[in-house]
């Protein structure tokens, strides 16, 4: 039945970032749809932040191309060029390789939820804008890294 | 600006099908919102249905996932298990190589949206679940075929 029943989907708390990030992510949540219907080439994932949640920390991705769109509240896009508001409909997307990084906050006192697509490549480095921290994945498997490619050993 | 202004993206209309299977498209359009955001790994669409449309004909992809939302009104999703009407944040998901054909329909008086997302797999072959006709994509171009593989010359 290609149609999902999302009461039946797990949800996904948590995060795989090093503390003290991880502590960070505390009120998000999402739904691995893409996972649920059986797909590998991209995700889709429906990602909840309640209020004063963040989608992640802001970063930009090499290899993998990214898309979202608003479905419920407002979310508060953060990139290289300020801050805007997303409402419900509203879309936006992220090229690979182009480095500007990007997250969404809940800055307001409803829960929001959007809907994500990424590219599920083979390799993909992601960059994070804000602290020195990237992280390579490779067939599921995360490394962190500092910017200049050696091993994350703690905030610096 | 990552955020797309969706009303300037440009409303795509027609169809690539042959006739008599292109004037069945009458109804349906779309925003081409990846494309319109430089994504080049997957295609966003936002489809919109007039009341009686159509969203494709029945159909399955061979290399290409394929994952839908319905954004507004209700688009009855028709498969081999039968309908299923989907409302607004339902989602489906066709998984490549799955030959269950399907499309959308709007069977109601009010216009349906939907997001649909599929992957740019670079050599791809859709086949038609309920006409003798298939087509094969390589780089953009379209080749119409019968089932058995043979150039389309008409209805049969």
């Amino acid at each position: 039945m290609p149609k999902l029943d999302l009461a039946q989907v797990p949800v996904k708390t948590g995060s795989i970032y090093p503390e003290p990030y991880a502590s960070m992510m505390q009120g998000r949540s999402s739904l691995r749809l893409g996972q649920a219907g059986g797909l590998t080439q991209f995700g889709v994932n429906l990602v909840r932040l309640d209020p004063g949640a963040l989608s992640s920390l802001r970063h930009w991705h090499l290899n993998e191309d990214e898309f979202v769109m608003v479905t419920k509240g407002v979310c508060t896009l953060v990139e290289d060029q300020g801050e805007t508001d997303l409402h419900p409909g509203d879309c936006a997307a992220f090229p690979a390789n182009t480095p500007n990084g990007h997250h969404f906050i809940n800055r307001s006192a409803e829960p929001a939820e959007f809907l994500v697509i990424g590219t599920k490549a083979p390799r993909e480095v992601a960059t994070y804008s804000d602290v020195d921290l990237r992280v390579e994945m490779e067939h599921g498997t995360a490394r962190f890294t500092y910017r200049d490619g050696t091993d994350w050993r703690g905030p610096r």
